[in-house]
């Protein structure tokens, strides 16, 4: 007996060229590409690689916005087989040494070196080579005869294609490597259960550096779809490019997507835009209110870098009875609770773990850290949530983040989420700060709209209403400016910590 | 690193069940199931299995029509861990009694058997136990207590689904094993072609027994989308449940297709049917063309029992372009085409051959036959045809089938299509009969309407028009009523060679 059962993705962008080479595969900076254009641009960014040093294996850092020049150096590392590496713009020049020291970085690419990050790399061992590029009009031109010769046709499930460091809302950030088999799954579990439609648009304003961005990009040249790139988050140019790019799914964390029906407070989203992927954390149930009160097609998920993106979504037609939800794990992913070692019962609170072929092949060079995470062949997740007796995932918060006060557990996200529906916060974090009698008690930093001076008693009493008396915060700070998130759209609680503590 | 890519697959029928229980699954002789009803009576299908003393590894042969029934046992067979082998319902008592032993099914579950079959079986060792069942209202009664203690949860790649035997246009049957990992692939393949909608719903009228029906059950609980079943092809009641139903994807044969047209002729399908599916051979070009005036959204395949359904289906934007290709293969399968033991250039004719996770893992209990057609690494796969230069199959015909005359080659598919074309002609037949001067010479069986008499020489005439002169048929029978074609509408051109030499 034969086994047919080959195991190797070939070159994902080369096959849609292939099979349908005039569809629309991205928009980005005014300009469009063909899946087949895209091809030939990444056969020259290949060229360019290879031109650069760049050979299979090789750790390359990528440190730009979201951009064509982004899009296309994707396509080229892998197509080169070597490792892709996305820094987070928003890290200082010494976090970016760090995670280049720390991965092995043989080479970054970035757009406008400034003198502090170039003074940072040249510390290093072993230091790596700096490459500028302009990723809005990228130009990957080559010496005669430099370019490369070999292609890496297809990959193995278990080949690395990134390592993605993890956001850090706690400790130091740890590489996850993620496999063609961790995108492959992702894709086609996501597909399988939010549909895959020919001339589906995917827009991606969430960083490409970020896992919620850049498996757009992998889904992209795996379901054949157009992807349409925003450099960065402008809630009109945003509201604008649904319309005009005729865009049928978008990713987006809570704050973008309030900032979005904002900015058109009396226009309905066009018919087409089938799905608004909503990830970052637990959303405000006032602003999934208002989007079923508005008609936009909200699909709450729940994922992690380590899991290649969504690992839990609510399906289309539980939207509306399962608010609040992330839904189910997708195929053939599972999800578990677990509370005082043991599987947590429906309903009951714990660490939220995940098993299946999406999940990471590990965290690089940390084999501690890495059976840390899988114990008992589950990965822990370090987050808190419960599953309902259908078996939906409802996240409460970072385990870390958990509040426990006089002997009683307090979710931050379930007091944040009340007090986003107080009229005069914007929004609200919450954190435990050290109590000599209750152990930890509950402190809030609001933050609000100009001009708007709310009473800490009044919000009290108005919690006091709705929540039991252990989850009210005892003390408030109030702020103008927005609440301290990651790059994902995660809040720092760290920072608000050390707020209190100043 | 921990490897994640854990190659099972999860019941696809209760991953449904679990992620989306009341959407709907199945709608045949006027009754609906949602996933969740199905599972349930799934569940009641596998204890009365195990009463019957099937368990994991059994070969149960299903001589069944389309119905409830064949639906519910397809799934409860696999949830048991036996194997499936689904028996043609045309084949004679004797040929079916040849197929049971030599796939050794320990149970044929058949609708209703004659005293030919129940005689025909009797004779065998070792003896099929017969259980009779009513396909359309099954009653999975058990006594107290017999009922299946052991459910197959997941299934491995390589695990054995089906034995489905060749159609046999030549030759003697062939017991293609399908499994697990070809079903996946060949539904992941055509959904990342084709598209999934959540709102799908895919018309099964071909027969079951074929795996071009057999497919789209699996599609069904893979995609979570609905299959409306249909025991048998009355265009009337297709053309009626396609608008009744919402069918979205129904497959067809060229017979087919062109017999629903006719019986609406002044009316339009609906805009939600967007794929009809048309394999089983070459189509002829007229109804190409009176599908692509009358905006029915008709898709050219190519398929095989032994790649588990479709290979190679030309994507919607073609469907005008690439008239009469059957496209490219599907994701991430391959296709070439041997000429003279070497790879044939763009254009140049010879043996399809194909390769990839959707082909069979070999002939059951025949290891000469399977090393013999996957010589080389690719399977042969016994049919002509030739690529174009952007990589688009098309079939020229069984390769058998070919006919040389006078050193030229003549591909009947072409001279039938041509002749299809000509008024008074409702289809045409074309084989080579042996001829003492030029090897063999082309002859043609011609179906006509009623009352219709055309004269040979206009025919020749015509032809001599359109085609080169070794193509033109040298004799002509008239016949009144359709060509004798297998289930799954192929042309027996066999039988047509019996007429001539008798």
């Amino acid at each position: 007996m034969i086994s047919s059962n080959e195991e190797r993705y070939p070159d994902w962008l080369r096959r849609r060229a292939f099979s349908n080479p005039d569809r629309l595969a991205l928009i980005t900076g005014g300009q469009q590409f063909t899946f087949s254009e895209l091809d030939a641009r990444v056969d020259c960014a290949v060229d360019w690689l290879a031109s650069q040093g760049i050979a299979a294996g090789t750790h390359v850092a990528l440190h730009l916005p979201n951009s064509q020049g982004f899009v296309e150096l994707v396509h080229g590392i892998s197509r080169i087989g070597a490792v892709l590496v996305p820094i987070n713009l928003r890290l200082t020049p010494e976090e970016i040494a760090w995670q280049l020291a720390d991965v092995q970085a043989s080479h970054v690419i970035s757009a406008d070196p400034t003198d502090e990050f170039v003074a940072a790399i040249n510390h290093q061992s072993p230091e790596p080579t700096l490459l500028a590029i302009d990723p809005h009009d990228p130009t990957w031109e080559i010496d005669a005869g430099s370019g490369c010769n070999e292609h890496v046709e297809s990959h193995a499930p278990d080949d690395i294609h990134a390592i993605v460091y993890t956001s850090g809302t706690t400790g130091r950030p740890k590489g996850a490597l993620l496999t063609y088999g961790n995108h492959w799954w992702s894709a086609i579990g996501s597909g399988l259960n939010l549909g895959i439609h020919a001339d589906d648009r995917w827009m991606a304003v969430l960083p490409l550096f970020h896992v919620g961005g850049l498996s757009i990009l992998m889904r992209s040249v795996i379901y054949g779809i157009g992807v349409v790139v925003h450099e960065s988050f402008d809630p009109d140019a945003v509201n604008r490019s649904i319309r005009k790019d005729r865009v049928t799914i978008i990713s987006v964390v809570s704050t973008m997507l309030r900032r979005m029906l904002a900015a058109q407070p009396d226009r309905d989203y066009p018919d087409w835009l089938r799905c608004v992927l909503l990830g970052g954390g637990p959303a405000p149930q006032p602003l999934l209110e208002e989007c079923a009160g508005r008609n936009v097609p909200v699909t709450q998920t729940y994922g992690l870098t380590e899991s290649a993106s969504q690992i839990a979504t609510l399906p289309p037609e539980d939207a509306l009875r399962k608010l609040g939800s992330a839904g189910k794990p997708l195929y053939p992913n599972e999800i578990a609770i677990e509370a005082d070692g043991r599987f947590a019962t429906p309903g009951e609170a714990g660490e939220i773990l995940a098993r299946g072929p999406i999940i990471t092949a590990g965290y690089y060079r940390l084999p501690d850290a890495t059976s840390d995470a899988f114990r008992n062949g589950w990965f822990h997740t370090g987050d808190a949530g419960y599953l309902d007796a259908d078996g939906n995932l409802f996240v409460l918060d970072r385990r870390d983040d958990l509040i426990v006060t006089g002997g009683e557990n307090v979710y931050p996200a379930e007091v944040e989420a009340m007090l986003s529906g107080y009229s005069l916060i914007e929004e609200a974090g919450v954190i435990g700060v050290p109590d000599p009698e209750w152990g930890q008690r509950v402190v809030c930093v609001v933050s609000c709209a100009d001009g708007a001076a709310p009473d800490p008693d009044a919000i009290r009493l108005w919690c006091r209403e709705r929540l039991a008396g252990y989850k009210v915060p005892t003390e408030f700070q109030f702020i103008r400016e927005p609440l301290p998130r990651n790059a994902g759209g995660k809040l720092l609680r760290r920072t608000l910590r050390s707020w209190f503590e100043a």
